[in-house]
């Protein structure tokens, strides 16, 4: 077997395509059982024929010393396209015909965009009062978007008890695997570096953390980076847990930064054990975010608020290293 | 000299940076007096230091036998970054501080964001009625946005005359010079290609052929790929001229095509030529244009209506090659 599939927190393996691990309910992860391949697409061999939009290969700009990596280029402008592309290519592999999804962000774009090219019915849950231009982008492509009544669980829970297929972006480990293209870019740029990241339901920091650890195991890269996550002062639970805080959720997000919004993160025992072996959390208010996001704006980067967070906590910290920009602003303008 | 600046109708060499001709009017053209140089920089010799996003090294996707190359994810989200990088980094180094452009779209935008990384103050002329996502864009880059009465003509002048070092994406030969990157990223797999380009003012039309131009003369492609110029019923100027055909402009454009809007474009001349010798010119309805952005979307390449033009384009003619897809879809949701 070139990669084994197991669950995170008691190793079982998986063994069809089950979303949970049947013995203690957590969530798979995918390990490659070989060494790093210089041809990015090598690295997953459980892929034969790619659904791909041209994500990847994004530019990596330094202005003033700070270095960006600029994943809002990606083609529907954000992270999440390098997910979808391995998660839309393995299900259209095994002939799935209709997928249903539960984001009204990033990722319900995304898994859109790349179900329809790959000639799937996508079904996107989204809460009943989501709207914007990430709404208008998941629309465009001509997804079908039903809204629910609830709370975001109850969304989840509709999505996966649709009848469609549950492409879940945050419990499908196909759609987490395929963020490690973006460890193998940054590469030895990043050893002995901090990397900022947004996080909210942990899919960023889980796939780039495999991806190190992926260049590591190989001996590309001789030490884990340092991976800094970044949330909200209102969506803060990883932050609270890593460093035993109190946390009390608000009853409704209002931040600006509305793609970190996972106040109950499902994966958040995998994030927080990352985080306490290999970086830090911190938080940032909406006001540093604005900071940020200005400073950004001035310099010719137009990036969602969420985005400009992780550079708010680089601020914050009193750090320096790679910021990963992770979503577009044009979706927020 | 590595360069020569000269004018395009009457080969009068550029002595300072005067924006025209002083003998006849004409707009100047900077030519390489080198072969093509693998990397991509060093073909541009008047550059030291690069005012960059990351621009360029966009995808080139093939989806049902038909190349797209993505010029929508350069970082402010067209195909314009490539000239502003050479024409800001140009400015930068000659000390310039203060910038004024004429446009409340794609360009407007791209200048917005490379004058602020420069650190220049941006002024941006726009039509009295602009408005829409482009100009929230202008806007977001820190650029102050001047809305003028009158002609598209007035508007440019006001933009010539404000004092601010005019910066102008048409005239200044260093904003199309960028354009030359784009022909070297398609290269061999442009030969014996159809190239379908949207076209309003003439910058990618001009930027492009004088890329492969470079190639050709320097050995690297044996013949010139065929480049279809596509414009709009409403706005078709370059089709008017080249098959000489009527053609009596709007007193207002409502195509939904709004990026191809010059009905009177000043370098029509030197387009012309271009298309008469080496290409094609076709125009395209709104619904057509309507019929290829929502086969793009469906495809999940959400793009502007004029980028979806150049594939609307290319069914008209019943030809096949590679669709320059211009500008990002997240504008004008
Ligand atoms: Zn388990
Ligand atoms: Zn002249």
């Amino acid at each position: 077997m070139e990669v084994v599939v197991k669950c995170a927190r008691c190793g079982t393996e998986r063994r069809g395509d089950e979303l949970r691990c049947p013995r203690c309910g957590g969530p798979f992860i995918i390990e490659p059982q070989f060494p790093y391949r210089e041809r990015a697409r090598e690295n997953f061999p459980y892929i034969r024929r790619w659904i791909s939009l041209g994500e990847g290969n994004t530019p990596l700009v330094e202005l003033e010393g700070v270095k960006f990596k600029l994943e809002f280029l990606n083609p529907t402008g954000s992270f999440k396209d390098r997910g979808s592309a391995t998660l839309i290519s393995w299900l259209a592999e095994r002939g799935v015909k209709r997928i249903a999804e539960d984001s009204s962000g990033n990722a319900g774009a995304s898994i859109a965009a790349y179900g329809a090219l790959a000639g799937m019915e996508v079904e996107v849950y989204v809460p009943a009062r989501a709207r914007g231009g990430k709404l208008r982008q998941i629309e465009a492509y001509g997804a079908k978007v039903i809204k629910v009544r609830g709370s975001r669980e109850e969304v989840s829970r509709a999505a996966e008890r649709s009848g469609a297929y549950y492409a879940s972006h945050i419990w499908r480990p196909e759609f987490r695997d395929g963020i490690r293209t973006l460890a193998y870019e940054l590469g030895k740029e990043a050893q002995g570096q901090e990397i900022y990241l947004p996080t909210s339901a942990g899919t960023l920091l889980l796939g780039v953390y495999y991806g190190f650890k992926h260049l590591l195991d190989s001996g590309v890269i001789q030490e884990m980076p340092r991976l800094i996550a970044v949330q909200t002062e209102q969506v803060r639970p990883l932050c609270a847990a890593v460093k035993g805080e109190p946390y009390a959720p608000p009853k409704r997000v209002t931040s600006v930064a509305d793609a970190i919004v996972s106040t109950n993160p499902p994966l958040l025992p995998e994030m927080a054990e990352i985080i306490r072996r290999h970086g830090d959390c911190v938080w940032v208010k909406d006001a540093e975010i604005g900071e940020a996001w200005k400073w950004l704006a001035k310099r010719g980067l137009l990036v969602e608020p969420s985005s400009a967070a992780a550079l708010a906590g680089m601020w914050k910290r009193g750090g320096k290293g790679i910021v990963v920009l992770t979503g577009s602003g044009l979706k927020t303008l």
